[in-house]
């Protein structure tokens, strides 16, 4: 089978490997769709060298079906579509006997700590593979991962039905937050500088604003009748956008950040103080999230067509990584089974 | 009778002045006791006067009893030991239709937006005024305000018996809320710089550190088993100690903001997320706290004796601010009757 590395400097190596296969508790999926994201991008220019071991085969946003089951494994049959959930915890640190095992101080990011899915075929523990909804289309289910951190924040920022939001960022990751948002019951309105990105984001009935051609302040202050939005969440990872957050919250309102910021920023604590608002960090998801992100892409409420632009064979990663780096995706998949050797493919 | 009031350009002028009778639902205090705080200081420094309105006969925090009641005020009788919670609210504003009176957006802060303690009779509405628990001591119920402000600070941080938590700043507020906290249940760190500050709450029976001195995320790691704390309460007001907080709270563990931070502070972003921190403003306090806190200083819990390290006649009432400026002082109060003219003191 094709897999594709990250093999140090800037590259990408796709070679022949043979398929193993499971071990015991393993399901081995025949991965279908792999989508690529920031986090790869950053492995990809070695600003997590120091946490990556190379040859590195990544992804960790993909669907797929079930191909062999490894001995003791229950629960699942072959050719049931799947996804995975890529986080395993080592169950025994302080996070975790706390109850927060997605963010257990040890934990193994699959497909960034241990391999991932740009492989045809693909091993995993049995207790993170996620069963998908009949009927999903295995293409749209590659978005499952991203829709699960948009559940997780929404959810986190615990806006209510009828609340406003605001969405800072108006890229992948925001229109998702935007979307769950709405589906959660909010009114929102994104913030967002490209023109391009803008338009995308109105046709899905977004309000939206240039923050260069309106007060934004001003423009969150009439939309919620002087109160300040219910909730803001920080996805742009500007230093600015962080500064300027505050003031778009209402008294006791709440900042999630969802954005990765490398250094630290500016934060407005005297409007933080004032007026008594809460920022909350928000990484990956929970069991929980991942499901009703699973139901969320197949009744689809998910505006998959706009979000995955670009559909490219295992052989293409590289360049795929171009063009998401230039802004011309919005999300970029690799197809794993095209261009696959046909023994493989059959296996 | 004497007033001491903020004429503007760092006076303060003792002047004399008549006793107005309380108006239709007001009540009028002889006042006891008045402590001076931070916010004075900023008053009296200039760094308000934009807000302020001069002559402001200023002042917070006091203690005192009735001495007359307007029409239609009952629940109250004269002689009553009470205190003021000075705030007043609109009542129309979104912060005050969604429950959060206490940070209403068009608070009057009285002291600071209208006339507050230091004289001899004070009239205020109904409302704002506080019963004291039989038996307390007038010099310790002049504290019952800025105990309040570390009640609600605990409570916003909602920690638990059991918890640990802690201090950063071992000043009047900082030992305050140290001392909340406990009574709350949780087991409390106080990180301070100055040694006698230090021997002081150690005094009291808290851990303490110099963090000049010890690795204060070490040290936090080890008291906590490797988990970091539950809660920590940044009182200090210093740039570098809001950047070092973050780092020493646990998996989804509670930032406090309690210090004004006059000017944007950097945070570390990459640990709120990587942690799902929560990071909360507090401001002031609600009916609540301040009843919570007249308990605490009735029952001794609050060590009154530390803290107030001044009592000075109104007519010294600016020589107290250069010594509390200085640091020679934890809390300053002023005694409001003495050297009052003998008329107004048997009115």
């Amino acid at each position: 089978m094709l897999t594709a590395a990250y093999t140090g400097d800037s590259t990408i190596t796709v070679s022949e490997a043979e398929a193993q296969p499971p071990a015991p508790g393993q399901v081995q999926i025949r991965v279908a769709y792999v989508g690529l994201c920031g986090t790869d991008l950053h492995i990809l220019h070695g600003s997590m060298d120091a946490r990556v071991r190379t040859p590195l085969v990544f992804g960790h946003e993909m669907s797929g079906t079930i191909a062999a089951l490894g001995d003791g494994v229950t629960g699942f049959a072959v050719g049931d579509p799947v996804t995975v959930m890529p986080l395993d915890w080592d169950g025994t640190c302080p996070a975790c006997r706390a109850g927060n095992t997605h963010v257990c101080q040890n934990l193994d990011f699959i497909g960034i700590d241990s391999p991932g899915a740009l492989q045809a075929y693909w091993n995993v523990p049995a207790r993170v593979v996620v069963p998908l909804p009949v009927g999903v289309a295995l293409r749209d289910a590659a978005l499952v991962e991203p829709v699960a951190v948009a559940v997780h924040d929404v959810r986190r920022s615990e806006v209510a039905p009828g609340e406003k939001a605001v969405v800072i960022g108006g890229g992948p990751i925001g229109v998702l937050i935007a979307t769950v948002a709405r589906a959660f019951g909010a009114e929102v309105a994104v913030i967002e500088l490209d023109a391009n990105r803008r338009a995308q984001v109105a046709d899905l009935g977004f309000a939206t604003l240039d923050p260069r051609e309106v007060d934004q302040v001003a423009w969150v202050e009439e939309w919620t009748g002087r109160a300040g939005a219910d909730v803001v969440f920080e996805v742009s990872g500007a230093a600015s956008a962080v500064l300027g957050a505050t003031s778009l919250a209402k008294v006791r309102g709440t900042l999630v950040v969802v954005a990765i910021h490398p250094t630290p920023r500016e934060i407005d604590l005297q409007r933080v103080f004032w007026r008594e608002l809460r920022i909350l960090g928000a990484r990956v998801y929970e069991r929980t999230d991942f499901e009703r992100a699973a139901e969320l892409v197949a009744d689809g409420t998910i505006p998959a067509d706009l979000l995955i632009t670009q559909v490219v064979p295992l052989a293409e990663t590289r360049a795929a990584f171009d063009d998401l780096e230039a802004g011309r995706a919005m999300k970029v998949l690799v197809d794993v089974q095209a261009g696959q050797p046909r023994t493989d493919a059959a296996a």
